[in-house]
């Protein structure tokens, strides 16, 4: 509220960019509870908070590769000036401020959680501005490391309030000589991962079409099926892992390896993991991620080990809304203090900070409705759980009366048990 | 974490483009903590979250005036497509989404806390990117809206632990009238407003040339000077905000009317304030607002009353950082588990998950120093409170060293005392 703007006289279309979207508070309100729980376990981890700028220059971001393909947001002032552009993750802004502030003690670990833009043309359910949520340890080689981040998913899950859900680990080395396993062209590799990166959504026989169209034999094809059904290995980084979590007290039906596991990306170098919700498979991983051990070099110095984790929040918002777990509510406070009463408005006033001064949230009735029955049923329909009622004779016997919006119950008590009364119903 | 990247061999160098900055966790978390100490007094007022696109249609952000002359950021993709800029505030986009939504009960109230940007010239402690943090009220005419928003910022100013400060509160249209009072050109309103805002951080000495320079006579400056060093008045919108700040135990030693506030901006309507630190009044405002009654009629249909405030976030954090009341850590967590005893390991990842399932911030060491010596150099370095040490002895009897890091002391203790311990050195 700190510009000076001067109005036409015109109306403007109150519209958004195509491809943007407003969270009202209904949708809000639960949206930021959700990654409140998954803030809180990523600091419960020791995780801490970094805040990168929603604008970089723009080689920073594309890597200075001329090919580079994404549509990303360029953004600049006046015509003029540098060019800049809007980053599309928090990746990339955190390997640039690994390789900019080398006094950072390693192993580093940072939580992230920011909009990120892309310049793709919107489908339903796909927007151009999205939230990420990350959290990455940058430094520490040794698999411990990828075990934490795991252990981060399993409690976040848990937290969440979801209940079957399952972790589906692998290790792109293992990956990487596919080519001879399975016996096609080395050079075919990242194609082939990127294909088999699809099986969750669209199913195996997706894959197997998209790999006969790429020229793979059907004995290839079926090498690699069976190569990765298997969900046993000797791989000493996944059996290594493994022994962490359960030291970690991580249950085995939390996870499994997986040499599905693929992830499309091009910069893994090590272990790589989703997350499905078993209820809801179709929906894709809801959080995945893995080691990528190259990144910061791109800003030149040492190479520095990685691995991190990203939520989709947005699929885990749309999940955990089909799984119930979900309160759509458009009030952030519990009680109403209604407001009908000219003269008992100073004492309606006086009950709602000393609420407040009690860390109870509490809305002040401010809107058109006059009578008690009018603002009771603005309060049941806002999803109040308890409305504070204040006329002349409350003020006269210093009372207040409480009620209970869900049971309906209504009690008078003396103004000193106010505090106690409304934490038995909240 | 999830696009595809390829790097080149190039190293690029890790630099911020100009007027950005990066928040490094011993600044991002204390910076953090104040942030959920003002939303947590947003909640308790009953404000829920409201999120709005970071781009968006450039005329909904310029009103489509063609004397626009603010520096905004334009953002498109690819050469081609809508023209979007960036936002340089939270109000119009909530003015927008007002008149967007109608069926939104009213009085609304929402808080955003999120990012503008603001194409200006870089200056020292000016950044192009910084982010708002705004509370408002949007549809309620009464007083009532205006007290609460006052209320809303003393409890913040309380909870974030400052004793000194001033909230001052005027209204526009007093001054309004203060051609006619001080005898000057109507016209030239606009201006004596703006000059006057300029008082608490340049003096009145600056004020007196600037409005000498525009062409105001010494008895009009001096009767502007006279009249807006009043603290007392009869407006009757005042005297209600002071009634309902009364009822809602604000002590008067915390707030004022003062009519030489002004407040340079166009838009406001009614009551306008602005928060002195008395201990750092040369830091100038740090918190302000008032009542801008028109803004949504840019978007058609009916105006709506609105008022509301905004933190100034940068320059609370700056005077908390030097009243002492910023605690610099580069540590999220309170307890680290030391780690130099491989055979020890389970163990150790065994107690960090059972403190963390009590609710516990924990690291566990994964660092380069092998030894104990070196690990509690870095705990103490960090900032930890507390360090867990488990060696082989440990292991055997099934206890735990605990390392108080502030007094020194340290304690052998058996496995199931862990949590209670801990929590008593936290």
């Amino acid at each position: 509220m700190d510009i000076i703007t001067k109005m036409t006289k015109d109306t403007i279309k109150p519209a958004l960019a195509s491809g943007f979207k407003d969270y009202l508070p209904d949708e809000m309100i639960p949206r930021q509870k959700m990654l409140d729980t998954i803030r809180a376990v990523f600091e419960r981890f020791g995780y801490a908070p970094l805040d990168t700028p929603g604008l970089e220059k723009e080689e920073i971001l594309t890597g200075g590769d001329p090919d580079f393909k994404m549509n990303i947001f360029k953004a600049r002032i006046n015509e003029s000036g540098e060019d800049m552009a809007l980053r599309f993750d928090l990746t990339v802004p955190l390997a640039r401020v690994m390789a900019g502030n080398p006094e950072l003690k390693k192993p580093f670990r940072r939580y992230q959680i920011g909009k990120v833009w892309r310049g793709e043309r919107p489908q339903a359910g796909r927007y151009r501005e999205f939230v990420q949520c990350d959290a990455d340890i940058v430094g520490a080689k040794s698999m411990l490391a990828d075990a934490e981040i795991i252990a981060i998913i399993y409690t976040a899950m848990k937290d969440l309030g979801i209940k079957n859900f399952e972790i589906r680990i692998n290790n792109r080395k293992i990956l990487n000589n596919l080519y001879a396993i399975a016996d096609f062209d080395k050079e075919k590799t990242n194609m082939v991962l990127r294909a088999m990166d699809k099986k969750d959504k669209q199913g195996w026989q997706k894959v197997e079409e998209e790999l006969k169209n790429e020229g793979l034999s059907d004995k290839s094809i079926s090498l690699i099926k069976e190569f990765t059904s298997k969900s046993e290995t000797d791989d000493p980084e996944l059996n290594e892992i493994a022994s962490y979590l359960d030291a970690m007290d991580i249950p085995r039906s939390a996870w499994k390896i997986d040499l599905s596991v693929a992830r499309g990306l091009g910069y893994y170098t090590g272990t790589v993991f989703e997350t499905i919700l078993t209820d809801l498979p179709s929906i894709g991983s809801v959080c995945s991620g893995g080691r990528y051990d190259g990144l910061t070099a791109r800003f030149g110095g040492d190479s520095l080990p990685a691995t991190g984790t990203s939520f989709g929040i947005d699929r885990l918002y749309a999940a955990l809304s089909e799984l119930g777990l979900v309160n759509a509510t458009a009030s952030i406070a519990k009680v109403i203090v209604l407001n009908f009463d000219e003269q008992s408005l100073p004492k309606c006033l006086s009950v709602s900070s000393s609420l407040r001064n009690n860390n109870i949230s509490v809305e002040l009735y401010q809107g058109s409705e006059t009578s008690l029955t009018g603002q009771l049923t603005y309060a049941v329909k806002k999803g109040f759980s308890a409305a504070v009622i204040i006329g002349a004779d409350e003020v006269d016997k210093n009372t207040v009366q409480i009620k209970n919006l869900k049971t309906k119950e209504q009690n008078e008590i003396s103004d000193s048990d106010v505090i106690t009364e409304i934490y038995k119903i909240i």
